[in-house]
């Protein structure tokens, strides 16, 4: 039984959905993301064509954006975009798939988590950011590994989440960030609904010359965590659980907006 | 009289203050912003090479960034970094002013408004979220104009502001993002505080053939307005008040955690 909210239209017909990534589109994650959801629905797939990671909310104005039929295994596979995660689901909702939208977009399946501050530097994030602000629901999955990637477990996490969000669709304006730790099936805790955990990254830039001599720095750091909370993203990974956290787009700090009256004034005509 | 929150210390030094913004280091707006904190504060400019609009809170990690020192006037500007926003802060408070760090985070003036959902894909308030993840007060300031800014207006709020900002600095993990309406200062109506106005944009792909025959498409986009509230950022400047929206950063949609139990699960051990 099907509840009203349920993507699928009353015709019966498969849900359109939208595949991202910011890995880019030649990347196992969005495979296999393919691979688990391909009973599921008619897939689309748009993503980057080289690895856009920490993108963040990056669209392309100045430039134009170029989009590339990429095959895999010598069959059509999707469009390959020479743009951000955002632009390729703008692209797709707005132009490629303009006469039958997507229902659902899913991102990933990303190489690393996305918990805690690193939502707001994630391109897999924002790929489904882009697919909440134009009303379609949107889901981003990240495997919290960067080696030895446990594709099988994730492959059937995301099919099982898939299914029950097509049923009972996330409400408008929130989208859902998955976290996957990187386990056997069998050794997987469970699913845990949960908040952003309060973190930063310590950064450490190394400073090194180029061959002729300039200064240049490379980013590196780790995420440190300021938050005991059991209910974070972050610890549910960490104690083998696949976080799933409702994500909104509205930033205002509602619970300081009176506390920043006082910059509040009225100028009188002169 | 200071409050005992001033972000002017002990020693009655001068807070340490570093510019930022997303047009670039030639960009007239961050001169402009310059000029109107000079006598507030020990300034230092970090700013990318070019312009960077629409840069998201992306963050530069598989390539090195470089860092190149800028004239003004025939004396030192400031630097100008082969990265983002959100880099340029990163690079400013973890490398280049690691030993003494900034003491206030001031991003723009940045040329077109800042208001609702344009706030995810700016750079300018990327800059100033970054400020804001790593402890340190920060204020995002646009102009919300592309054609005769009124500057000499511009550079009027941005210092009045910023000095009660440096007297009453925004709690710990709160930004200030500041719209300021294109008039004349004596035609201004006042200053009020806003909330992000809930909107989208109607994107629009002009779809071309480059020269030699390859598909390539431009994206363009209206933002349209989703709420009637008095209390938005956007008719606040339309009514010709500056705005000032107090922006977290965790996303977690809170009011929705409740409603996505039905998938949360415990796996039992086999």
């Amino acid at each position: 039984m099907k509840n009203q909210s349920s993507i699928d239209n009353q015709q019966s017909t498969m849900p359109k959905i939208l595949l991202c990534n910011d890995d880019g589109i030649h990347a196992p994650g969005i495979s296999i993301l393919h691979r688990a959801v391909s009973d599921l629905g008619e897939l689309r797939v748009v993503a980057p064509d080289v690895e856009r990671s920490a993108a963040g909310h990056a669209i392309t104005l100045s430039e134009p954006i170029k989009s590339t039929p990429v095959e895999k295994d010598g069959v059509f596979f999707g469009d390959a975009i020479g743009g951000t995660p955002a632009d390729c689901v703008k692209l797709a909702v707005c132009a490629l798939m303009k006469e039958e939208p997507p229902d659902l977009v899913l991102s990933g399946i990303n190489l690393g988590s996305n918990t805690g501050i690193s939502v707001i530097y994630s391109g897999t994030v924002s790929a489904a950011s882009e697919g909440t602000v134009l009303g379609i629901p949107s889901v981003a999955f990240s495997l919290c590994t960067y080696v030895d990637p446990e594709w099988e477990m994730a492959e059937r996490i995301v099919k099982e989440l898939a299914q029950k969000i097509i049923e009972t669709p996330p409400p408008k304006g929130v989208l859902l960030n998955v976290n996957i730790p990187n386990l056997p099936y069998e050794e997987l805790k469970g699913i845990k609904v949960t908040r952003m955990g309060r973190s930063r990254f310590i950064e450490k830039f190394h400073k090194r010359l180029d061959p002729r001599g300039r200064t240049y720095y490379w980013l590196d750091g780790e995420l440190e965590v300021h938050d005991d909370g059991d209910d974070i993203d972050i610890h549910a990974v960490r104690d083998g659980y696949v976080s799933i956290t409702p994500i909104q787009l509205d930033l205002t700090a509602y619970d300081h907006l009176k506390s920043f009256q006082g910059l509040e004034s009225n100028f009188v005509a002169v």
